[in-house]
């Protein structure tokens, strides 16, 4: 008995199908682990990437040296650069612009760790807080439209190294998935006159089959029309449109529910490949009703295959009430 | 030097940047190859699948037997079901549609054959007029609003079997990538009296650089804002709303078209996984003016990471140019 279930704010359907979760493959499962080799995001391996731009480090202690427990480089292999000039061209059909903007890897801790139960929450809160720093720096740029903040975390997410690391892209443009969910949150408050990130958290807190762990200022949930197994959004409970507008304290609790859903997912799902992606307002966004920031945490334990692709309709095995259930530690 | 270039028809941003394609990781890669175990798609297996609804078949064979050319089964582990009762509920943020549909498989081949090189364009067009039966069929049920014809080519494709097959999902909603697409060509059209396709197809003949292979009456272009590396689009040169009002000797110029295609894909890049993904109107468009149909063809090479699934803005290490160049054998 599959279903499918709309996600209002993007205006997305997904199908929920538990039956396919039974499909056999004559294609090898192979984990995909990192080799034993040389990582230049490890302590004592600084000479090994581009200068710091930014590091939490104690006193005393040099840049490019040892001593840190956050460390901020450019990417050597970046898809944006800052010394691009703006450019931009139309033709027609074709519009481009030059690929001017900050392509950070935040390094978040010195240890060569693959999971963040092997960190602790100060850990998490100082990598936050380094995010939020390099998010405020982008923002302050002024050529910027949109920084994306968000980690891949083992190669089938997309990651080329092992150790734990976030990146920041930010760039000339507004992604349209962003401005899908601005459209999203202006129009339910048309209707409805409230934000439906809001609305969603209330609601979710209330019946609470699909929450997976809760802090005194932020909700983590299995959204409804999860796209992916074990999915995770987590939301500030108190309306904000900005990330990088929150103080340490608030900065502190998310620590602590990311701390705890990261690691849930991590023991229940055996180290599974997954990517977290901040979503917050751009940078020129005026009203902050327009715009309710959130983390979605996406493990990667699917493929991703042409019904996908053609039509934007995930298919996903795994309902969101019985991935919360089982990250909430009950039986499934 | 990279550069963000938008589809004008999806409103969607890419960035092309050819720096990143020498990445290195410490991941192992490794292709991944089909096991060589039982195959319930070759011939002779007939009766290790459901029985066949449709299939293209020496005379006098009978059902379910061995003779066929083209065979269409229900997929076992369907997303969604011919017998599900149409039903939806609606509760405030969470909105549900019972599963109703039709999931096929076509099996395109009787050989256990991994690739378009093993067919020849006979078997193409066979398999190309079967798809356009189902999908006739599915249009006719009078319950759907959309088919999504498609092909998953190896496991990072999707694929549960490597025996080559197509597969129809038919449902209750039109997917919303669709939906843009069509907002995209009226937009196109109210502002330049013309659909944004067939202009599209004219440009690409006339500059020549992204054309892959040209047929007398469709074009394969590597598309000017390509989000994969060797994404390729195959466009009827001749306006046409719907895949499934094509008459026969049309589908026969495809069946070149597309062997060609995915014969020098499958050459120049070492038999990659791929997805192919059939675009057209949804059963209930009146006006033929709104869409145009088109095949577009992922090769899957590289991962989707975190800034992708958070954005939707796809980092392409391949300029389509030299996607385009490499695929009609000239150096890249």
């Amino acid at each position: 008995m599959s279903e499918f279930r709309l996600d209002i704010i993007s205006d997305r359907w997904v199908i929920v199908a538990p039956e396919r979760a039974a499909r056999p493959t004559d294609f090898p499962v192979e984990r995909r682990r990192a080799k034993d080799g040389f990582c230049p995001f490890c302590e004592g391996n600084e000479d090994k990437t581009p200068p710091e731009l930014f590091a939490l480090r104690e006193p005393g202690t040099d840049p490019n040296t040892p001593g840190w427990r956050v460390r901020v480089v450019p990417n050597r292999f970046p898809a944006v650069r800052p010394d691009e000039p703006a450019a931009s061209s139309e033709n027609g059909l074709f519009k481009r612009i030059a690929g001017a903007g900050i392509h950070e890897v935040i390094i978040e801790t010195p240890r060569h760790v693959l999971s963040t139960r092997e960190m602790d929450v100060a850990q998490v809160a100082d990598a936050l807080l380094a995010c939020r720093l390099r998010m405020r720096a982008a923002a302050e740029d002024g050529r910027l439209a949109y920084a994306a903040l968000f980690k891949n975390a083992g190669a089938a997410a997309g990651a080329s190294l092992g150790h734990m690391h976030s990146q920041l892209i930010a760039g000339p443009v507004v992604p349209h998935a962003v401005l899908t969910e601005i459209e999203g949150v202006r129009r339910y408050r048309a209707e409805e006159g409230t934000c439906v990130f809001c609305r969603t958290a209330e609601e979710e807190r209330r019946t609470g089959d699909r929450v997976v762990a809760e802090g005194d200022r932020f909700l983590a949930i299995a959204p409804y029309a999860s796209r992916f197994p074990f999915e995770i959004w987590v939301l500030p409970r108190r309306h904000a449109a900005r990330f990088e507008g929150e103080d340490q304290e608030t900065l502190g609790d998310l620590a602590k529910v990311m701390y705890t859903v990261l690691g849930r997912l991590d023991t229940v799902l055996g180290l599974p490949a997954y990517n977290t992606i901040l979503h917050t307002a751009p940078f020129a966004m005026r009203d902050p009703d327009d715009y309710h920031w959130h983390i979605e945490v996406i493990p990667r334990m699917t493929g991703i295959a042409g019904y996908e692709w053609g039509t934007g309709v995930h298919i996903n095995p795994v309902p969101p009430e019985s991935a919360a259930a089982a990250l909430r530690g009950e039986g499934r």
